[in-house]
């Protein structure tokens, strides 16, 4: 039986996943499709990095874009509720004999790094620069008009101990979660900490590897507009799976890959999550629409494609399923 | 080179195309599907036929499912703009020699029946009995909403013969085509009445066969309502192909069968094409944005699959052109 | 009983409205209006006035901004069905004893200009430049996303001899009417050529002056996005009424003024007309949903307000209701 | 200087706004507004009471209307996040010198019963029977297709003492604010639990009363729908004010009365605050576009029309200023 009880009881507040550092071998053209594209807001770009937020929000940046070599990612980063939660981390990681070291991020306060058990790595901060209040510079609007950093999609090769992880140790609420129906293992789950569906989800596959970063919508007709934008400025290839409407969450998506690979949900219209008494909810692997809805297929790629963290090794899966991809 | 000048003098006026005749194995269920996922009003039942209409409509029906012992189409209707214009078309008609004859039609005046030289039936009518104005009674709106009768899509064995007999004899107004690339033979085609992209449109392939009618709704939202509300009524495996957008016509759409594997179209956002030296749109054969703006394939079925008219042999397509259904 | 008998027997055939010329005090805050605000495109500026279109047309332009000493209309176009249809205008109007005269407009071919008997000036043309196809550059997209210019509204003194005019002399079909309780007056109308609700619309009062101009959008969600962008970009004092449903015509609605003070009317969502027996819809004055189905008054200004055309004289309107803008 | 810092340090957790409790006088008229115009689906209807619930909710009820001889508010609803949260708030309210009582409230566990120092009356449970999930029986979405319970708005005849209530006793944090431009006194207040703009929102008038209830909508479209709803099916009246986007909170809105009067506002777009450094918005009293941002000025009767609460006295406000209802 996958499904474990929350763990409240933790001396540290996790507020929400805040950011990514994408690394990126062409700047220009990543900015560009962030921005021209998507609908990113560019704060600021420094001699090595392009620091873009979404337009409600009101810290320096949720995305980083950091000039690379390689299509790799550098961090996902989370919010704490205040200072001395970073200390209380630290100390939490020590006792769970993970390593954590102060890192320096631009922009931001002090940064806790670490990896989970299964080598995803996590950075901790409290405070960041704040940057004005754009949501209402409707002038602005561009692309899908992405509203706020949603979540983050990982694969690990360890589903079932990741899952315990995030819950146990760090104090994400599971949402839902795929099961096998044979041996009811857990081979996908979605959680979270700021009251949506998730902001951090889980896929059974080599990892660990990113599976994808999203950003929140305001409504179905933005991703539509953005598939017209994309289609017709050079991005038609990079439009990976979608729209459509996912069983899990209820969202309407759409997955993008970005000049590096990286993979981009846009996503819409999941639900609140913030009654601890309510209860996750279980999908069937074998039932299609978990995954859609409607019941198109995603495509293989889909389920194998992620882009790597850098200096970690990806490992093989402990579940051999195989993802249903026919429909 | 395919495309020959409109046919502006001919002595009769089709207005629009204006109702197919579905047979339907079980009247039921078929009335459940376009009525409570579909949307369309139950104007009136008889013995063996429901008569339905669309929101806007003021006349008695566009779509009549009829009872039948097989999933079998037995009429395409169109409206001409008086009484005399249907004397004008049985002269016509023979002059051409093709066969015609008068048929009763339910809550229609005089309508003549004929058949193109390739088979595909059409009727003619001008009267039809007239119902209550719906377009504002918004407690009635269900599934799509679905506003109109848009278009008919048939497959044809002779396209260019099949064009040539639309546009020259019955004054019909190509606005896009789909050409291979080296013989520049026409492969498709879409010709217009009423001032939208298309009345009718024609597809190379075993026929004549219908391959869908078509509803006009308000927008996009409208089909993402219908996909989810299908999804969860019983009729995910009734959704063929999309949510998407049409490189052809710019229409955002949705293809569906009904529960007899007749296949329905849902679609809105094309332009108007009144003006008559608006130049046809040519779409390469090889270029997979003409079938899908975002540049998703369409699945095998929507290239092979349609429904028989009553009575009419289907024959192999003199062009042996492959459907590009790979990415 | 005002409706009388559509003319369908008319040695022409006007097919739609198609632009206004409108005089503008500052042409550069007027572009920067048309283009950034509400989303035109730029087809080409000269020395003294700049050409627009909507994203669907492939005409030269549908709006003229035209340098001015004053906020004033030059002129209200219409296109022909072919070119010999000018000279069929020409003597007509000369048989009803209206002034006609070719006049030079740029990008055009022949057009020819006069005024109905109670003063609102026409020209009518067949030939215009031909642009590129941009529907599907949605790069390009911006405020509403205006497709194409939708239809024209006059103030005229006299509202009956002015729509018998349009519908008995010019071909225009009559859709919807508001008329009194009491005496069956006709007190405003809509007139269509194109198949959608109106190409011409007429309103009792103070005229001939130009009530507004209208463009089609593809959804109620790009009027909302318009009224965001404009109450943030510095036009929120242009805002005039709505967003709102229309009684009449069922057209989700948007008016705004531009810098000199033309109205401007964004408009979706009515219905087809293309069908010759199609019956008009009588309007009680008395019913305010005729005017907003959600029941909303306009405000005073949209009763009063208009723009005066070049050169002509305004007078009293004959009948002397007043607007009901009360609740 | 208004403001004062969130109280993060108290002994109980209240999670979100839950339900309110009407007293409607005809229960068969409201359940049918509630259900077939609104949307909300029926749970259970009891002898004097019908209890209903939003898509997402999986809890018994949000809304419950209460048979009754006037239209009267019989409670608010607040979940807290465990049973034991309950004791420690009737401890607190102890200290504050506050009543409470153990209410009987039907499908609930026990509910901790008080009012605030200016009397609005308030409810606080944990538990509350489990419903089956509907969220995505998307064949039962009707009207506006209301998510989830949103939020409480009150009139408060002591704005400040309310405010500093609520964020000071019961750990509520401001996102925005209502300024007076000369006295910077604060004269609306938005304050939330549950991460978005609000839970509770205070208005300065004669109170307590109840100004409304909200529920959120998945999007703009769907209030339009409810309005093309309304004005046809016999509440054209009903509907008091918008559709339009406030400034504060960045809402896209729609207020509607019910049967009895009760204020309901339909609420979609606003935005995360989950954020403990998250900085509230002040706006000046004086700037309309903090009401509307597009201008338009909310009729008188949204600022003077309330409900009373059952057995709770109506003070005249501290506070004189007028509502800015011109234009």
């Amino acid at each position: 039986m996958p499904v474990i009880a929350n763990n409240f009881d933790l001396p540290f507040n996790i507020i929400r996943c805040s950011y990514g550092i994408l690394g990126v071998k062409d700047l220009d053209a990543s900015k560009k499709f962030y921005t021209e594209a998507i609908g990113l807001i560019e704060t600021e770009t420094t001699a090595d990095a392009a620091y873009l937020r979404c337009l409600e929000e009101r810290q320096h940046h949720s995305f980083v874009l950091q000039k690379s070599d390689e299509a790799i990612v550098y961090g996902l980063g989370f919010k704490v509720s205040k200072e001395a939660d970073l200390d209380a981390l630290k100390k939490h990681f020590k006792k769970l004999d993970l390593p954590t070291r102060w890192v320096k991020r631009y922009a931001q306060g002090r940064t806790l790094a670490t990896h989970t058990p299964h080598g995803i790595p996590l950075e901790f901060y409290f405070e960041m620069n704040k940057e004005p209040r754009i949501l209402q510079k409707y002038g602005l609007y561009r692309g899908c008009s992405p509203q706020r950093f949603d979540h983050i999609n990982c694969f690990t090769y360890d589903l079932q101990g990741s899952y315990e992880f995030f819950t146990q140790e760090l104090g994400f609420k599971l949402t839902e979660y795929t099961a096998s129906e044979d041996k009811d293992e857990m081979l996908a789950c979605w959680m979270h900490r700021k009251g949506t569906v998730h902001d951090m989800a889980l896929t059974n596959g080599f990892g660990p590897r990113l599976h994808h970063l999203a950003v929140f919508v305001p409504n179905a007709l933005d991703i539509i507009h953005l598939c017209d934008v994309m289609a017709t400025t050079g991005y038609v290839d990079n439009i990976e799976r979608g729209p459509g409407r996912h069983g899990i969450s209820n969202a309407f998506f759409l997955y993008v890959l970005d000049p590096d690979g990286h993979r981009l949900e846009i996503y819409t219209s999941d639900y609140l999550t913030v009654d601890p008494d309510l209860e996750p909810i279980r999908w069937n692997f074998l039932d299609k629409q978990r995954q859609t809805l409607w019941g198109a297929p995603a495509p293989r790629s889909w389920f194998e494609h992620g882009t790597a963290f850098e200096g970690v090794e990806i490992q093989e899966p402990y579940l051999k399923n195989q993802p249903i991809i026919a429909k």
